[in-house]
């Protein structure tokens, strides 16, 4: 990027922009995304699907992941179910159903479960409550611990945690990871770009003093 | 994955891992993962710079961004800058740099400014008080807002305010989004695994009973 001019936006011209131009630009900022199908049902049965692109690893003993719901947008009725039940699935993304999974994210009405309307099949596994995506591969259920309303904002904040897990033998690595690519997961940039990997390097742990090595 | 038989695990098997192998398995569970470098610099004029995968969008509107620190581990230095200060920079980890950046995650002792230590260079642009990474191509200033303690697990998450942004003009895309591959950002995997991205599409904003198109 040495032969390339930078843009600086200073505070006041974040604040002056457009907002939707700037709600792209502040959506590419963090840099990619992960790309998850939030499963919920209701007490009365009906069931909801939302993608987000927020969730995070929060810790890993006890296994906890954490995520944002913006309450005046598409997950509203996500979140009503899960403060009912407070139990739901995620669900990565794969390149076969990104489509679909985008779709999501249009502002369906209540009665409406996205699962049906986009395309996507919900899948009930070893009793749990919520609906898994039966074309997912990787998917895990979690159990919601606590909400947190993000005052400058007022997003919601939720930590989680995970209780069931289910991924494919083969996407495996004998000291624990997963190989998302062989899971065919993607990535998200932005509000509305997705992305498939091309794995760089799997990197030793890094130690003081020590060369990094390349873990096959 | 028709083909590919599935692993289950259950809560039980879960808190039963070895523990190394569970921080692969959860921390490859939420998908793909931003990769940023914190820089820092404490009021004596020391500098610090940690890798964090954690870095995700809270909001546009005012421009925020959260992520988690683990006080036990490396980036704990530059906490504590952050809280003398409030100012710190991420900045975008690309192909070129991100054996440089793993590498700043070793536990180096408090004297010891990264940026040195793993071959990264500081950069100070329009008078903000962190150092920028010199190589990096996107980066961008924040403000320490708030930080809250998860009960949970002991970790702090910090909520921030983009206050400069930086990045390439030939990344720039015309209605607001930066192209990432553009300025070859990676992604990350579970602890150590770095990847290049591919685009599969960029689609329109999805609304109920209209077909998604592909935006050039």
């Amino acid at each position: 990027m040495k032969d390339s001019k930078n843009i600086h936006l200073d505070l006041n011209a974040i604040e002056s922009m457009e907002s939707r131009s700037r709600a792209h630009l502040i959506n590419s900022l963090s840099g990619f995304k992960s790309a998850n199908l939030l499963g919920t049902k209701a007490k009365d049965g009906s069931t909801n699907l939302s993608i987000i692109s927020s969730a995070f690893h929060l810790g890993a003993d006890p296994a906890l992941m954490g995520f944002i719901i913006r309450p005046d947008v598409s997950p509203r009725h996500s979140l009503e179910n899960m403060r009912e039940t407070r139990l739901f699935t995620l669900n990565h993304v794969n390149e076969a159903i990104f489509k679909k999974s985008h779709q999501t994210s249009a502002r369906y009405p209540r009665e409406t479960s996205e699962f049906l309307a986009c395309g996507l099949s919900e899948e009930y596994l070893d009793s749990f409550h919520a609906p898994f995506v039966s074309e997912a591969n990787i998917k895990f259920g979690l159990e919601m611990l606590r909400e947190i309303k993000i005052e400058e904002n007022g997003v919601e904040f939720i930590i989680a945690k995970i209780v069931s897990i289910y991924y494919p033998q083969k996407s495996h690595i004998a000291d624990g990871p997963i190989d998302l690519e062989v899971a065919q997961t993607v990535a998200v940039s932005g509000l509305d770009t997705y992305h498939l990997t091309k794995k760089l390097a799997r990197l030793s742990y890094a130690k003081v003093g020590q060369e990094l090595k390349n873990i096959p």
